[in-house]
């Protein structure tokens, strides 16, 4: 297929991207503000770290400073308005807990809640943060996760046979995985760093 | 669903992610490396930088260190046995252009080439990185990037109509995206940042 050039920004040649939903606590309100964030990724395994790009206008990014740590939470593809709904209310504005009737669990190693319609929520300590361009990427040491057991097998692997994570095309638009698709093309092969 | 704790390092909680295949320059070969990556996200709107992860270890750390700019490449689901089969080999001991046969195009705006099977590449030059845990965060500021025209609709967002992506699930375990799960629910809504 022919290729045309493009200027940086005319695109999201990166997207899909996993939705990851960054939980901080909100001590003053005594609650904890869930925010949808796509520009995360895992930075190490030893020690085992999880970036999220948080701009510093959100209020996500000034509640993660005050506490330093965070919950990430992944959904299934249904909860693509669930997504949707949190990305659009602002934490600084509403307490998204009450006003979408949101279920949380407890943290088990630190004290920030998660996701409990999350398929896997992890519990995460801020290490260290730096300032990209317009984001800070705050980095998390994973301390502890929470799994649906159905939801992987034996190798840590997403069983994307029983679980369809919601991913984000930009724009407001959400995709799933497409299960029938699933291939493993030399499983003698070392895997993708 | 019931929630089980586990230690981190048990699953790939933040799998599915995208295949992002970054290409360095051998100069000392007169080559191109391309490596699969998937620890990688954009880092910031303005200036547009997207970042990589890249072991020490690796030879794709040492070339991108001595050139200062690297290629993103994106693959259609259907290149999964090449995604696998460059995660296999090492640019240390193999030409994997040739080895391959993989067709390149040359950068426009810097050296590097991108893979011309890619429905999308980007052109990024290195503008800074930083040792988190034990990998090192390329940050790239992307100059141009070079789309098969009809992958993306006109707000920039990937037809998954057209293209299907492809996506890392860990464990050399690969998967696409399902074009009808596709949803915008808040067509009014802000986007995800």
């Amino acid at each position: 297929m022919a290729r045309q050039s493009a200027v940086p920004g005319s695109c999201y040649f990166y997207y899909p991207r996993l939705v990851c939903v960054v939980g901080v606590r909100d001590d003053a309100r005594a609650t904890t503000n869930f925010a949808p964030v796509t520009w995360a990724t895992p930075l190490s395994s030893d020690p085992p770290l999880y970036g999220v790009c948080l701009s510093p206008k959100t209020f996500t990014h000034h509640l993660a400073l005050k506490t330093g740590e965070f919950t990430v939470n992944f959904l299934p593809v249904t909860e693509a308005p669930l997504a949707a709904a949190l990305g659009r209310l602002s934490g600084r504005d509403v307490d998204k807990v009450r006003a979408l009737g949101l279920e949380v669990e407890a943290g088990e190693v630190l004290g920030t809640p998660s996701l409990a319609v999350a398929y896997i929520s992890a519990e995460c300590l801020l290490l260290e943060r730096h300032q990209v361009g317009d984001q800070t990427l705050f980095v998390g040491e994973v301390q502890c996760i929470h799994a649906v057991a159905e939801a992987f097998d034996a190798d840590g692997v997403l069983r994307v046979d029983r679980v369809t994570p919601l991913l984000y095309l930009g724009s407001n638009n959400y995709v799933g995985t497409d299960a029938s698709s699933a291939t493993r093309p030399e499983p003698q092969g070392a895997p993708v760093p």
